[in-house]
């Protein structure tokens, strides 16, 4: 199986992460892969008409993604049950968050590719604002709800710290941390995880 | 449990129509709901950080989101295991296809706000004729597979049906239907289910 992927992104992050965790990246052969919205990547396309990343390209050819099917068909070929909990509340929990999770890296790439991609005539300072009010209130509402979950490990917790982990890299000028002293130490416990250490973006 | 929904949404669509599928509607409380990405509502911003819909609200006040999440969630209540099979090829399948018709929804929300919200000296004609682009390799990508796939209704199934009829809807110049005789015929019997006609959106 081969993994398109950008170091950069935090949706492919998402997946190396699960992958380390449940010991699926030694059947998983990498291939960086630079795209934007504006710059579609053909190996890319060839495997998914969408042009994004993550793309995983199966041994018979057909591409999976995204990172959330990804992610489940990486870790049910390891016999996962702890990032992807079987059923109940257990599930629901971890698919919500990592709905959150994926929720701050949608806003927060939309944002990326608003300020450092789009000519700078172009831009739209009111939904700039309100993709900012988005994002600081979804880390309150992680401050909030986070602190029950410190050293469980699921696809949720895996998808916000990859989110946190790039507003750090692309927009640190939010300051998530400010104020929000469970969620800081959250991230901190989650970041020393093996799996997060061996994904960091290079700067 | 409500459901916080706009009929014009295509994400909102396919969880109404996995709700008819599989008789979940009947426990389903809907209440209509109008946001932007400049103009976010209180009360789904109580229930999902994100201020996005579909947002599910649960009996005890839980929200869950995204679409994906509460259409399994729905489904799972509903003892389904067809629209969402439970393991093996025909869950990545199923999965897969749902990516590439969420893809499509994204795509074109995000089109269609470029072009019908963004002021107008803010657009870009790039970024605009890139997402074009990606909707066409999308459709045909969808014209040389769906072929097979007539006549089972998965997740995946539903959420193309509801990404083609949203095209219809808001982008009908894109004529997806050309050249996709494959993909026409598929998307005329699928329209035809009772959970497609009980979800038309009101134009």
């Amino acid at each position: 199986m081969k993994l398109f992927y950008s170091p950069a992104s935090p949706f492919a992050r998402k997946v190396l992460v699960a992958a380390h965790e449940t010991g699926a990246i030694s059947r998983l052969e990498t291939e960086l892969a630079a795209v934007t919205p504006v710059a579609p990547n053909a190996d890319i396309g060839a495997a998914n008409s969408l042009g994004k990343i993550p793309t995983l390209v199966l041994d018979d050819g057909t591409g999976l993604f995204d990172s959330r099917v990804i992610c489940e068909y990486l870790c049910s070929l390891a016999g996962d049950t702890a990032l992807f909990p079987t059923s109940g509340d257990a599930r629901w929990q971890a698919l919500r968050l990592q709905s959150l999770g994926d929720g701050i890296c949608d806003t927060a790439v939309g944002l990326r590719y608003e300020l450092a991609l789009r000519p700078e005539g172009q831009r739209w300072a009111e939904w700039i604002e309100k993709q900012r009010e988005r994002l600081n209130r979804t880390f309150t509402q992680l401050e909030n709800e986070i602190a029950g979950q410190v050293g469980t490990m699921t696809i949720g917790s895996a998808a916000v710290a990859c989110a946190l982990a790039y507003i750090d890299f692309r927009m640190p000028e939010l300051e998530w941390r400010s104020g929000r002293p469970a969620l800081t130490s959250w991230h901190e416990t989650i970041s020393a995880r093996p799996s997060m250490v061996a994904t960091v973006p290079e700067g």
